[in-house]
C-alpha cells in the first residue's frame, strides 16, 4: 500500500478504477476508451442512483442479448441500432462537406457480390410489389458528373424481407444488384416499390422497446453504396416520403436529406415502355460524392 | 411526419432518441432511467469517436460476455465488479451516517441457511490454514452494544476457494456460520486466517483485465452482514492489513475503514487455551449499526 492509493469512494470511484490501469504499459487507444467507459458509466449509475434490483435487472438484461446472439441473429446490435448509438458511430465517422450526400446505417443485410447489371435491369426478381423506376445522377460537390462510379444496392421485397432473411422463399440476389454510371454520371435501373418492415422484436431488445412504447418498425427504403475511384464512398438510404414510419425509424436511419421524391405515374403507355402492365413510381436519387 | 419530428443528428443524437419514448406511458422510473443511460452512452461515443471497427469489436465483447453466463458463473457481474461499478451501486444504496460501518460489496459467494452456531465454534471444518480468532461487539452510533445481533460470516478457506467452489472437496458449509451478541454485545469465533484468491478470468473479463495491465485477485477477507432489529443490515468485509493486492482488489471493495488489525500471537500457552497447536491470528472486528 503506497501514499498515493486511490481507494474506491462515491467522490472518486472514477479515479480509483482508471488509476488502476498500467498507463505506462496499456495500449493508449484502449487507455482511452476505457478511461472514457468509466467516467461516463459512474456518472449514469450516479445520475440515476440504482437499487441493487435494478441493477440485477440490468446485469440480466445484457446477459439475456448476448445469449440472443448467434451466427445469424445480433442482439447487440439491434440494441446498439434502437438506443441510436449505430447512427452516431456512423454519423462521426462520416462528417461530410456540405452539399455531399449524407450517410445512414449499413444495416445487417448486405450482401457482397450481387451481380454487375446493365442500366434498365430489374432487380425485382419475385416480381412482387409495385413497379419502380430509380435514376439519377453521381456528381462531386461542384456538380460534375463521376463516371464510372459504382452503386451497390439492396432492399427489401413487397413482404418487408430481405432475400436472405428468406432463403429458398425468395429467388437468390432479390433486389440486389450494382450499376455502373455512363460519361454523364448517370445510372438507371428497375425494382419494386419497398415496405417498411419491423426489425427482429422477440428477444429482449423487442421487450425493451415495447416497455419503451416504441414500435419496431423501419420506414421504407432503398440501400445504396456509391462508390468511386478518388472519392470517399457512401454508405445511404433513399426512404420513401409516405411510410408512416418516417418520423420513427426504430433504428434512428432517418435523415431529411434522404427522404426521396417518389411519383406515381398512372400513364399507359409510360408504364409499357418499362415492361409494366400497371401504374408505377419514378424516383430520382443523386449522390454527391467528397473526394477522398 | 409533424414539424415537432426531431431527425437524428450529430447535435441532437440523445434528444432524437429521448424523444421516442412515450412519456406519458412509460414506467416513470424507466423513462429517467433510459433516459440517463442514452444521454450518457451517447456522451461516451462522441468522447471518443469509435470505429466501425472498435464500434463492432465492443458489440463482440458485450455477446461473448452473455454468451459466458450460465447458472453458476455471472460475467456480467464480474465486468461490472471489475470497472467499480458494483461497488458504486452498494455505495449509493448504503451512504450511513458518520461513524457507521462501512458497507462493502456482497460478492456471488454468499449463501443462505448458514448454521447458527456458539460462542468460540470453530467454523473451518476442514482444518487447512492458519488458525485465527475473531472477536468483537456490535453497537449503535453512540456506542451502545447491541444484543442478540447476528453476524452472518463467510470466507474462502486457505487455497482461495469457497466450500460451493469445491463442492465435494470442502465440506458443505466450510468456513460458514451465524453468530449472536450476547447482553455486551459481543460475539466471538475461531477460523482460519484467509488468503487472496483470484476472481474467475477465463472469460471475456479476464481477457480485458489481462489488456488492461490488471491482475484478478481479491486481497484476503472475511464477509459478515450484521443485522440487528431496529438497526439497517451491513454487508461489509474486514480485510487483512498484509495483503500484496490490498491497495488493487480487482473489484474496488477495499476501503481503508475495513482493514482489520490482525496480530500474530506466538504464545503457545494461549494456543493452547483456544485448542490450536501453532502460532494463531487474532483481530477485533468491531461494527457499528445505524437505526433503521
Amino acid at each position: 500500500m503506497t501514499d498515493q492509493t486511490i481507494y474506491f469512494s462515491e467522490e472518486k470511484s472514477e479515479e480509483a478504477v482508471i488509476a488502476r490501469m498500467d498507463s505506462a504499459r496499456v495500449d493508449p487507444r484502449l487507455h482511452q476508451v476505457m478511461a472514457s467507459l468509466v467516467k461516463h458509466l459512474h456518472a449514469f449509475i450516479k445520475d440515476v442512483e440504482p437499487t441493487n434490483e435494478e441493477w440485477m435487472q440490468g446485469i440480466k438484461f445484457l446477459a439475456e442479448t448476448g445469449q440472443m446472439c448467434n451466427d445469424w441473429r445480433q442482439e447487440f446490435i439491434l440494441l446498439s441500432d434502437t438506443l441510436g448509438v449505430s447512427m452516431l458511430v456512423e454519423t462521426v465517422n462520416n462528417r461530410k462537406p456540405s452539399g455531399a450526400t449524407e450517410a445512414t446505417v449499413l444495416g445487417p443485410f448486405y450482401v457482397e457480390g450481387a451481380p454487375h447489371l446493365e442500366h434498365g435491369a430489374n432487380i425485382s426478381l419475385d416480381g412482387k410489389g409495385e413497379p419502380m423506376v430509380v435514376r439519377g445522377r453521381v456528381t462531386d460537390v461542384e456538380g460534375r458528373p463521376i463516371a464510372g462510379a459504382l452503386l451497390d444496392v439492396w432492399q427489401a421485397n413487397e413482404d418487408g424481407f430481405y432475400d436472405v432473411q428468406q432463403k429458398g422463399v425468395q429467388p437468390d440476389m432479390n433486389l440486389r444488384g450494382v450499376f455502373a454510371t455512363n460519361t454523364d454520371g448517370r445510372y438507371w435501373f428497375r425494382s419494386a416499390k419497398p415496405n417498411d418492415y419491423p426489425i427482429p422484436d422477440d428477444g429482449p431488445v423487442g421487450t425493451l422497446l415495447k416497455a419503451l412504447k416504441r414500435h419496431p418498425y423501419r420506414p421504407a427504403h432503398v440501400h445504396f453504396i456509391v462508390s468511386a475511384k478518388g472519392f470517399a464512398p457512401i454508405t445511404t438510404h433513399i426512404f420513401t416520403p409516405d411510410s408512416p414510419h418516417l418520423d420513427s425509424d426504430a433504428v434512428f436511419g432517418v435523415k431529411e436529406s434522404l427522404i426521396g421524391d417518389f411519383v406515381r405515374n398512372e400513364n399507359a403507355s409510360d408504364a409499357s415502355r418499362y415492361g409494366f402492365n400497371q401504374p408505377f413510381w419514378e424516383v430520382e436519387c443523386d449522390f454527391v460524392l467528397s473526394r477522398s
